[in-house]
């Protein structure tokens, strides 16, 4: 290995003992290992930067950037180096500091449902995220930078775009369902013990080809995929006994994460193209966005799709016989594809989820560009969520304080949630296009072929590629909602029996 | 903090981390894992062993040398980057490879009975331990420097006088045991379904005064103890369901390590005097034959005594009602306490226990010292069994191959087991001296008086004394076998009901 690589291997080392001391945080550890752990994480994150803005690196990436097999890892390094001077140390460990406190805050704020305890810790996060802004430079919107962090080429204003396009789609599709009766969703909500749950949930995972040689599945109470180089890339869900699709659908898009983790070329194993470096975070993926659309497509293209129940639903009955005694494939196909406006994002069904990240968005950037102060933002979300989604939350603790993001300063996260929806639909089509069989395939449950063509056309690539560049190489375009709009409009119009006007809309 | 204590936090930090790597390798991470984890060990081993040997942390440590608050953590420092400082990198990385592929060739040799198949690993292993104790320094014999490395102050010498008393004690006891009749044990190996055993044993840590906030039990294929800061000190052990005596004593051991390093004084936390710096390894006690007193002492010492099992046999058979429903506690006191001969040491019994390494520590100290061929050693290992045991093992995975140690080029630790026995009964000898009430504390369960005794006389110290300091602090004097040997005679004369002239032996 050349120098270049020979560093670069050390930095993503140390980039996934980052990920095993977080997994192990959220997984393992006893409460009283919180501080002494912060300080291991600080520790290794501080050495990494370092490691990272080395002169001697940088010497090493500019020689490896004349090489041709070494170029493009070599343009990224030196891209992330560049950044990271662009910011401040004094920058990086505020930020550091303020979310540690932020978080904490949070914690306690929403368990209090006490915005006003919150708010100076979020006010602070946002000023800090805007000189981190200015700092990495931008040219329309200081949102930009922040987006540029999650979501490679994507920019405010294209974003305003494609959320105008949802928006103009989703909400007079929502008004129609609406009219139409619901199906029934009673036995959701009876119990099922997490063991059978876990057993089910885990033989899917496997069925789609997440390798427990290299993976593992745990309990945490957030949800999330982690990988220490593609050999080890672990899950966890969290268990409902009341409320089967919580981790029965959180493990389906977890394994969807660690399936592109697993299947990133064994080549890039501790290489920059294995690694997000200005974001310090080991990660095969190409960007939050692209990472996203894989979670999603695994969970709602395949995980609720009526192919798949028709399946797997007798097998789910053998785990709960008498809790779905009186069930149907139908009625179970409808019951988890249920739209439902409802006041929490991580519980909302696939069309009204992206009102609630647009809803975000839009506070965020107002927040970043100055156009809306903190102590509004508990009004503005609540007027917001009404005219959305009809809804007002009782409290602010099931309200603007739901989640975790802006006290972790994740401004220009949110955007990708969405992002990956309409990827996912973009490969996905790619992937019936390109495997005529696929169909049969799917009803057979034979999960290979559409795996091995995600891996040749995203997974193997790791970050190679941009998404952008990873969207035309398959699909031929780039970003484009109207698979993702078809995709929807298709599903409910057959889940509600929509009138065939609204059927042609998309 | 001084630039001293912050260089010395952040290598401690690192020490931690490379705890929690291997606590999550030997107990969590899927198989697929492990080339890329011993990547990341390396990568954060050798990070911490340049940051130790950073002239600008030896400059920092000769400044602290002069402040009164630091001297001892600075001279301590000092002494290790000087050791470090004269073994070649070359032999640190050869020791590292050479290790690795030894133990992989150890495990295959073990499960294949195959001695020559490890034979020239074992060779190596030797060759660089050897070149280790000459790079290290000694006065007499090479491997006092090994010994050094484990139990600072030791020399063979010493060893010799100590293992020679030992022996005129243990040989002749053993003897007139073996004339007696053997208790029944028959019930030990009923079936003991591992939750209950969990439950029991962790009940029993817990009642010692193991803190689950900042601690947790798992299993394991060898139980261990590990720390990362006193804040988070995590024990394992292993489950034989048709052998109760293993997980449950293997838990009460590991305890006694977890109390240790759980009241290590939190000032020292992330210090010099937490930090094992020669051996890179994060750990809180003063060395190992005094981390081993502990477990010993609480295994043993409390965990086998009558006065325990009157208070907790009970307990055990609402655990177990079937299976122990015709034992009785005598029955079960003598049973866990049982002498036999036998051919593996980690299930030996207390006296048999010190045969069996002064074995291992007379062929380990002839093969440093070239006195003895590794063709030679499994021959020599099944005469030495046979004249101190009387008996021949019928293979040499249950011979020579049955400790991991020498593949792990572990050679010096042998004899800190035996030390630790020793060290444990002067310092419960001193503890019984100076808490005149502790039987009838012990009888009713209560062993905090016992816990904080310990924790002022050893634990809190951390690595602030050596090992002789710290006998001497406590009990007026140095390593003495007496209080040892008193004990053994005065137990196995009771469950044994041995003549009075054998019960004036000691």
């Amino acid at each position: 290995m050349s120098e270049f690589q020979d560093r670069a291997a050390e930095i993503n080392d140390l980039l996934c003992v980052l990920n095993v001391l977080t997994w192990d945080a959220r997984t393992q550890m006893p409460s009283g290992g919180s501080a002494t752990r912060a300080q291991q994480l600080a520790t290794v994150s501080a050495i990494a930067r370092a490691r990272l803005l080395d002169p001697a690196f940088e010497q090493a990436a500019l020689r490896a950037q004349q090489q041709e097999t070494t170029r493009r890892a070599a343009s990224q390094a030196l891209g992330a180096t560049r950044a990271m001077k662009r910011i401040p140390e004094r920058l990086t460990r505020e930020l550091a500091l303020t979310k540690s406190a932020a978080q904490d805050a949070w914690a306690r704020a929403k368990d209090a449902n006490d915005f006003a305890s919150f708010a100076p810790h979020l006010q602070r996060m946002i000023s800090l995220s805007r000189e981190l802004a200015d700092a990495l430079g931008y040219q329309d919107h200081p949102y930009d930078a922040l987006l540029g962090l999650y979501e490679p080429g994507l920019t405010s204003r294209s974003l305003h775009t494609l959320f105008e396009g949802l928006r103009a789609h989703h909400v007079p599709l929502l008004k129609v369902i609406r009219t139409r009766p619901q199906p029934r969703t009673d036995f959701l909500r009876r119990c099922y013990p997490s063991e059978g749950q876990r057993t089910f949930s885990l033989g899917v995972a496997q069925a789609f080809g997440y390798d427990l040689t290299r993976g593992r599945l745990d309990a945490s109470a957030h949800p999330f995929e982690i990988s220490f180089t593609r050999q080890d890339v672990r899950i966890t869900t969290r268990y409902r006994e009341h409320f089967l699709p919580a981790a029965l659908f959180g493990t389906l898009h977890e394994t969807g994460h660690a399936l592109y983790e697993q299947n990133v070329s064994p080549e890039l194993t501790r290489s920059v193209l294995a690694s997000d470096l200005l974001g310090l975070y080991a990660v095969g993926g190409a960007s939050y966005g692209t990472h996203e659309s894989q979670s999603r497509l695994w969970e709602n293209r395949i995980g609720r799709s009526r192919t798949f129940w028709e399946l797997h639903f007798p097998h789910l009955q053998d785990h709960f016989p008498e809790q779905l005694a009186d069930v149907t494939t139908t009625e179970f196909h409808r019951a988890v594809n249920v739209v439902e406006p409802s006041l929490i994002r991580v519980e909302a069904d696939e069309l009204t989820y992206d009102l609630h990240i647009m809803l975000r968005v839009d506070l965020e950037m107002a927040l970043i560009q100055g156009d809306l102060d903190v102590q509004d933002l508990p009004d503005v979300w609540n007027e917001r969520l009404q005219s959305d989604l009809g809804l007002t939350p009782p409290d602010d603790a099931r309200g603007v304080l739901q989640d975790i993001h802006w006290s972790a300063g994740l401004f220009g996260s949110f955007p990708t949630y969405t992002i990956g929806n309409v990827m996912a639909s973009q490969f996905y089509e790619a992937a019936q296009r390109a495997i005529p069989e696929l169909n049969g395939q799917l009803e057979r449950g034979d999960y290979g072929t559409l795996r091995t063509y995600l891996t040749t056309q995203v997974y193997q690539h790791g970050r190679t590629f941009t998404p952008h560049e990873l969207l035309v190489r398959s699909t031929g375009r780039g970003l484009d909602p109207q698979p993702y709009l078809a995709y929807l409009t298709g599903k409910y119009s057959e889940l509600y029996d929509l009138p065939t006007a609204h059927r042609e809309h998309a």
